[in-house]
């Protein structure tokens, strides 16, 4: 008899969905525990969906106009506190369960409820056995109770005999786990006291109490406590309660159920802990001795309110079988742990993500769940899709889109911009800006001998970054001098002077030029090139430009023990052998002015004096500085790491969510604090951040105005066409990329990129700051990086448990405005920023640089190399790619760098944008290497036209060299099933029995 | 008909099960989905045990004898590989699931297998339909595969026809998942070469061979590539394999099931991937389409035969409902996460612990499942038994009680002390140790003008440590100086010198007395006081010990700031106005001699050296030392930071197992090393550790040993007994707190304690030293928690995802013999010692004291003070004490600490160790303060004979303070049964009906 059985699955593939295979027979466990469910409506549907999942399928699909309000559910049980009767929190969920700890008088965590199948199946029962009053019209408890009572004596459940007892147990007042932990029940309040508690049960109930009324304990409004509970927050405005009921009892010889839904939500005076209007009752009374199990019946019920799919199915349920099949639905859906391999104990925090019921509906539907612990994720993580950038063809037709998109944000842009979060990024940007203006601006003094020194770099950036700010298309960006510039701008000076060429005049015309071949651009389109700017290039970049922020950090820390040299033999006994006197010149041979030979006294000149002077600085002393080179390390190393501590500090279990995130955002600043106030109770004489304090030009014989005519001679103006394409390309590419890595899809950005319009701004700056004779300026990577990540939002969790979940960034242009405004006024702030050495700021360089390695997706990759196999994390790609292919592509992008880090060190410099370029044509080379499948996984996919050709060429290659591997981005769904071709099976004789035959096994009483 | 149904746990409380309760009606699923079982053996079970449950019990219970084998479970696929067939390794369980990763071709991480209940249905009916093959005769896999076919064709589960495609299909050779990706089937060496092995399949199939055999793929023999597969040590050496094969044909109609138990466990060639013989086989061969279905039918198998239990019902199974009901035993424990709350995308990592077999073979007996997520853990943590030392009344008793616990590990001491741990220990200890000895060393020489100096400190240390590491009773423990006896010495040595005793005299004869009364305080068994030091005490005072310990190391540092004072004023630039010139004292007045004054240079005089010959130091730079105190900064923050670092490195991805565990024991010795080379690079002038090189008394007037006669009036020799009572308590109070705390049942030490013996040598050792005027020692406390830091063992990981658990700590002699033999021939190890910087050994003293801290939990409990209540780790006396009370505890302990650190700085400070004897007196009263429910979570529970009467007399006041709270310390197991009298209750009329009716739901075809 037992072999006429088939298998198949809840979950079959989708091509058994498309044709009625009625040669087999649906297994469906819910068919051994159901009771004759009622005949399915016609007509029935052909796939082999169990008639639970159909049944919802019709449920849910009827009116799915109103979402179905949140539900917050809580557990009371009944116990027996002195001789009163009470019902006690037991645990409440939001999503997770947190229980009442008994004895630590205390919410616990919130996990995960983890069941038995146990529970659920006799939640079931129950469930089947019980009364179920749906849509009842509810307006107080005592109301209410007796409905239950009477349509459970009506059914024949219970004897009119007990009835009474039953409403005073039921009308109990409620304890709630509040704050104060020896709080009595909040419904004691305004209600007529009782003089002899303890007896009240028995008497009352001995007596049969005429007025079931005059038993009720629980008040009809919600007390003071109930709205004054703070966790109201945690719960949605719009939620219901659903109230869990359970206890054990001395007058019932079975178990007395109901299952309520109040046809209208309302408040039950403090049935619950929070005023929140109660929609669902489910009350269990049973025979004493089943505590625990009655508790897991509750908690199961409990569980089941809480689930997205089961409380939709609650709300809008017809029937009993209705709820039957929600529960079997649940069933069919639980996710079900070995004993042998899991401790039952332990608590489940809650995961970071869970499923979204509207996955699960469509699970429902379609009825296929996904292979579990399988490849999961699919390719969905990689392959972006820049929709924004395109090229419609039409002149200046990105442009145009790109306004037509940032235009509707700007107010938002605006208003967004006023949080706690913008005042610290807005601090640590300014201080990252200045720090880079001053070095930038030093670095271009000496290059062209002052014609652009500090002051022209704070006016510059003041400027360019509040003209960009405010118009262009990603305000996150922050403008600032780069390196290439620099070089560009030394090499042109240099020319300029051996040519008798005027160089701000040259310089000029190359910005105009410049200007307009960015325009060039803009009009064309040319953005466009950023879709094969990849993961592979972006990152490369990247980490290339983190990596030289941190040798630039680390370089000039290690400059200051140059400069501040260290006597290294000293020995503090003969402190009187080490001087450094100033010995006057030889008299004889002095070039110096009479007077001040006459009236020197060399003794008293400082070092700078004697040098300048003419004197010799002789003794041990003089070459060496104490204390300086160490203290700039112990400011350098501690402004770093206290800011990694305190960023860290976020996760700490310490102090409130509030106070810690706002540590975390302020851990820039304060450790700049503490540090600028180590060096102060020191008092050494460390570098400090010097800002010039007075507006005029560097150079006094320069104005603020640069003519475009009359210096140089006619045909230069033309010729500037060549050298201005060189920083055109510069300029593009800088800048690009830069914006390519902040509209990254990780940044979750919702207000769209610009390209176009930052390009039109850029150049429109490089022709005003040419005009003015300040520096050109172009995004910068990492200041960009650290913007936005001083700059990310989470969720606030809401549910209890709930993780909270990296929302996006806060995109607005406030914070920017107001850096660069603050840098253009820094000019006054010189008397407070001359406090802050500047090692502290190289440490906070280091930590740019460091921070914006983090999330990369190739430094992580590089990490791998140290790590045994497995102790890899779980990363994507790992599960997809050959842990050998992903290490051969880290190396070519390591290779890549370390050739790109070669050429930045020589005169070639100059072009270092340019070679994104080549990183772009390594990429495409990598297609010749790699499947577009491990592509796919690693990096992006090249543009559709172009990996068309690509992937066709790759094939034929690949399939010769590999000829195991599927080289195909989407890996076939399942692979093709096993044909051996059949000469003589005849079919079997059972091939056309019901989908369900009664061979199935059946439970028999024993 | 319905509401005739009761509810009933499978899990009732005990009482439940004493008496039968035929009114209820038990509510298993089983029963729902168990085809008719055989009738139960005679009698029936009068318990409301399911059925299932009752025949495991029975079949467990038969044969307990022979412990079943551990089982390696691997799962195949069938999958085509262009057009050859060939089983593929999926996934394989050792304990937890480990899967291929398809892309990645690598193994997932071990995670817990997460089942849909749906598989595990299936695989019941499964197990229903298929062949169930019990100790089957096989000795190769062609001849299993036969039998199994032809045992299907008998049952007429297959036609004749498909045999052999079948066979064929099973006897496809194995492809596992080893390191080389691409290296083909294991099984293809030594196999005649198949020329068009893309043909063979059809061409085989088609033409119906008659040799079945000439079809198989597989060797007999086990490859060379599965002996070498390093999975094997993974793998426990008794471990048996079952095979799981999992496939999709397109020949089969119906899926063919076969589960074999082979009488023998035969190695089956190249089936497993590792040469491990295999026990069990499951095959299930389908038709195509529900290949997902399939596999996950293929898991839950897997994951049942690894399971403890399912694995002994394999084993031990007569029949097929055997291996049913324990299918139906596991569903019953499984765990079961709602779908809403958990994705099932997530692979949970393995737990910590998992439940035994055994805790869950007792639950399959008695049948009560603890509550979930409820009050788990019971009183278990605390409430240690301390059944080593208790009084037995006879003299010496105790003494006698220690040797012989202690003599039989004597061998074991020593062979245990070889491991690469105990040299890590050894360094670490050792430096600590010296530098111990050196401070110490120092301070007594102050104390007692150099009767007692760093010569002395050190051969004392060599001599007292040896001693006691080859004879005590706890070699763990460390001697050392410590403080109260520094302190004793030192108003010692005062009050000999101004009443004009000899010194060396009076503390011989201190000594002596203060070993006789050791050896008093031994022989009746005193130290059985250590039974009221419990986790309060103790942990007070190392905690005490411990702020010593870091403030100590902090002063150390901050002194060097003052020692070593920086200008702060300095500019490097008038370097030239800094100097410190020695000036000759004014000629007239001096009153050195002649031939001073004439022929000193006092220009080039040290500054020692002038101020010696009177001369005056002038000039800014006197005061100052440059750089000095700065570096010895961040030798003592980086040494101390560094080994934080590396310590914590163990848990990190990076680097292989052994490597990481190595760094994490050797941390300390790197940080050491580094730093002292850092300082030797520095080639600054930091104070450097310095010992003696020349064995001789400190003092050129006193010998190696001291006469007790001649030099004090005789009454000294009596009264000295005054004084030595003091020392007594010292001594003894320190040692055995110390003793208490390295015997801490966290440590779970195995070999016992041996308080008695420990005092008996600290005695023995006070008089020698007292003989030779070497200073006193007793055990330190920091020190001797850092040697069990450092020895520390855990276990390795046996199965792959099976967290490392703590063993305990590698108790044995050698470690501290080679410590204190080590600290003897320091004298000749100075050429070394001497370049470490003292710095460094702060930074190494503060990591000690830190380190000492943490695990202890009234430091925890310190650190909830500044944690929100939902942030607070879930500590199991959190979930059982109120906070307000657990603050209150702290609390206490805090003010108590401050106390004592109050006094400690006072002269108070000699009398410190007899401080402990108040800490008791305080633990005492709290018994007054809080219930011993509360103490027991938080602390230990006072000795029975006290707390009787304690608990008396407090129940009665706290009942009155609280009267809602339960005081006695096992809480009741369930709160009592609410009980309402009845008067007019009828017995139900269906309360004799049997255990099951048939009103229970059954399922009917629809």
């Amino acid at each position: 008899q037992t072999h006429t059985r088939y298998i198949s699955a809840h979950t079959p593939t989708p091509p058994s969905h498309q044709v009625p295979r009625p040669t087999e027979l649906c297994f469906h466990f819910h068919f051994m525990i159901t009771p004759p469910p009622p005949p399915p409506p016609p007509p029935p549907p052909p796939l082999s969906v169990s008639p639970a999942a159909e049944r919802l399928r019709q449920l849910l699909a009827e009116e799915d106009s109103i979402p179905t309000p949140t539900l917050f559910t809580e557990m009371d049980t009944l116990q027996q506190d002195g001789d009163e009767l009470e019902w006690k929190e037991s645990a409440r969920w939001v999503k997770f369960e947190e229980k009442v700890e008994e004895g630590g008088e205390r919410w616990s965590k919130p996990h995960v409820s983890t069941l038995t199948l146990h529970s659920l199946f006799e939640l079931r029962t129950c469930l089947q056995t019980g009364s179920i009053l749906l849509d009842l019209e509810g307006f107080s408890l005592p109301q209410i109770v007796d409905e239950i009572v009477d349509r459970q004596i009506a059914d024949g459940l219970i004897g009119p005999e007990v009835k009474d007892k039953i409403s005073f147990v039921l009308l109990r007042k409620h304890r709630h786990q509040t704050k104060k932990a020896m709080h009595r029940s909040l419904a004691d309040i305004g209600k007529p006291s009782n003089p002899t508690p303890s007896k009240s049960v028995r008497v009352v109930v001995r007596g049969y109490p005429a007025q079931s009324r005059s038993m009720n304990d629980i008040s009809d409004t919600p007390s003071t406590d109930q709205l004054k509970n703070k966790f109201m927050k945690k719960i949605p405005r719009d939620a219901e309660a659903s109230n869990v009921l359970i206890g054990e009892v001395d007058f019932l010889e079975k178990p007395f159920v109901a299952f309520v839904r109040l046809a209208q939500a309302t408040t039950l005076g403090g049935l619950t802990e929070v005023p929140v209007p109660t929609r669902f009752l489910f009350i269990l009374l049973g025979p004493r001795g089943k505590t625990k199990a009655y508790n897991e019946i509750g908690r199961a019920i409990a569980t089941l309110m809480v689930d997205d799919l089961f409380s939709d199915v609650a709300y809008k349920a017809r029937d009993r079988d209705d709820l039957i099949a929600g529960v079997d639905e649940f069933l069919d859906e639980v996710i079900v742990l070995p004993p042998g391999e899991w401790d039952p104990k332990i608590r489940i925090e809650p995961p970071k993500k869970v499923p979204s019921a509207e996955m699960r509906s469509s699970v429902l539907n379609i009825n296929e769940l996904g292979q579990m612990n399988g490849s999961a994720g699919g390719g969905g993580g990689a392959g972006g899709e820049d929709d924004e950038i395109d090229t419609c063809g039409r002149f200046c037709g990105g442009l145009w889109l790109d306004i037509k998109r940032k235009a509707p944000w700007f107010c938002s842009d605006i208003y967004e911009g006023f949080h706690v979060q913008s005042i610290s990024a807005v601090l640590f940007i300014y201080l990252g800006c200045i720090t880079n203006a001053i070095t930038f601006g030093g670095l271009l003094g000496d290059a062209t001998d002052n014609y652009q020194g500090v002051m022209e770099s704070f006016l510059g950036t003041a400027l360019a970054g509040t003209v960009f700010c405010v118009f262009g298309g990603q305000p996150l960006i922050i403008l600032s001098s780069t390196g290439p510039i620099l070089i560009f701008e030394k090499l042109l000076y240099d020319f300029s002077k051996s040519n008798d060429i005027d160089y701000m005049e040259l310089r000029l015309w190359i910005g105009l030029h410049s200007c307009l071949q960015c325009f060039i651009l803009v009009a064309t389109d040319a953005s466009y090139i950023i879709k094969y700017m990849t993961r592979f290039t972006e990152e490369g970049f990247s980490s290339l430009i983190s990596f030289i922020f941190i040798s630039d950090a680390i370089k000039k820390m290690v400059g200051s023990f140059k400069y501040y040299p260290i006597n290294r033999g000293f020995k503090p006994d003969f402190i009187t052998s080490y001087k450094c006197e100033c010995i006057a010149p030889d008299q004889g041979e002095s070039s110096r002015p009479i007077w001040s030979r006459k009236y020197m006294d060399w003794g008293f000149l400082s070092k700078k004096e004697c040098v300048k002077y003419g004197g010799t600085l002789v003794g041990s002393a003089c070459k060496y500085v104490p204390d300086l080179a160490l203290m700039s390390f112990i400011l350098f190393f501690g402004t770093y790491s206290m800011t990694v501590s305190l960023k860290k500090f976020k996760s700490s279990r310490y102090f409130p969510t509030t106070l810690r995130k706002l540590i975390s955002d302020f851990s820039i600043f304060m450790s700049i604090m503490t540090f600028v106030g180590l060096d102060m109770l020191m008092g050494l004489d460390t570098p400090k951040l010097i800002v010039p304090t007075e507006v005029k030009p560097t150079r006094p014989d320069r104005g603020w105005l640069i003519m475009p005519f009359g210096k140089n001679p006619w045909w230069v103006y033309v010729a500037s066409f060549v050298p201005a394409l060189l920083v055109t390309i510069l300029i593009f590419m800088d800048q690009q990329i830069s914006a390519v890595i902040v509209n990254r899809k990780e940044n979750k950005l919702k207000k769209g990129c610009g390209y176009h319009l930052d390009l039109l701004w850029v150049g429109v700056l490089m022709a005003v700051c040419s005009f003015m004779g300040l520096p050109w300026y172009v995004a910068a990577t990492v200041i960009s990086i650290a913007h936005i990540d001083s700059l990310k939002m989470e969720s606030e969790s809401s549910a209890p448990g709930e993780q909270p979940q990296f929302l996006g960034v806060r995109e607005q242009r406030l914070t920017g405005i107001l850096v660069f405004v603050l840098t253009g006024v820094s000019v006054f702030l010189a008397p407070v920023l001359q406090y802050i050495p500047m090692p502290v700021l190289y440490g906070v360089f280091l930590y740019m640089g460091v921070a914006s390695l983090s999330g990369i997706q190739f430094w992580e990759r590089m990490k791998l190399y140290l790590m045994p196999a497995k102790h890899q994390p779980d990363f994507s790609f790992l599960r997809h790619v050959p842990l050998r292919r992903v290490h051969l592509f880290t190396l070519v992008q390591i290779i890549c760098l370390a050739v790109l880090w070669t050429l930045k060190s020589t005169f070639l410099a100059i072009i270092f944008p340019v070679m994104i370029l080549g990183l772009m044509v390594v990429r495409k080379l990598m297609d010749m290497i790699f499947s577009q499948h491990d592509l796919a996984w690693l990096d992006d996919i090249l543009p559709e036209k172009e990996k068309k050709k690509k992937e066709d060429d790759g094939d034929k290659k690949k399939s010769k060299r590999r000829p195991s591997k599927t080289s195909h981005p989407p890996p076939p769904p399942s692979p093709p099933p096993v044909t051996i071709p059949m000469d003589t099976i005849t079919p079997p004789p059972h091939s056309d029995s019901a989908p369900v035959t009664p061979s199935t096994p059946s439970p028999t009483p024993p």
